[in-house]
């Protein structure tokens, strides 16, 4: 039996850093274990190259919002736009279907 | 004004390797470059640390599905289950929404 899919939300942030991250890793780590303090957090992946790729996922479009609208993250923003990043995109999703592969 | 936001959609693709990985960057470049030629494809980020993260975006759900059964594709996936990834998972997912920062 097939268990129903529950929808539920990504946020896609794609972003380009400049050379001078003084101060970015401690920011990150602080902001990645806000998020999981937030309702509706539901998890998250990151990896970085040429481009850095994070993607955190939640159960709701108003927890998205909060998170977005959380004090220290606001600060973070603000510090990223000003310091860390060259240019971010973000895109918020629903996430409407998914499948997995596990090698035995 | 602002214009109006059209949905399209986004496959977000994230993998654990295994160590063996023969052959499969030129494969990667192989589907990258095929992935272009679809009808629909948008546009696609890569980044890979512990995780990998692929997110390709594509105009309709259809686009993704003609691109999933790609004969070419079809081949790459399961030399990928054999062979190159020790896990995946595939989302699909409706962008609603974006915005962009740029510095100045």
């Amino acid at each position: 039996m097939k268990t129903e899919f529950k929808p539920y939300y990504a946020v896609i942030f794609t972003s380009t850093q400049n050379k001078n991250l003084d101060g970015y890793s401690e920011m990150s780590e602080k902001m990645e274990t806000l998020a999981k303090q937030q309702n509706g957090f539901l998890g998250m992946d990151s990896a970085r190259n040429t481009v850095g790729i994070t993607v955190s996922y939640w159960d709701t479009l108003e927890a998205i919002k909060n998170w977005k609208q959380q004090s220290d993250h606001l600060q973070a923003q603000l510090k990223g736009r000003q310091d860390w990043y060259s240019w971010y995109n973000v895109k918020i999703c629903k996430v409407e279907r998914e499948y997995d592969f596990k090698a035995t």
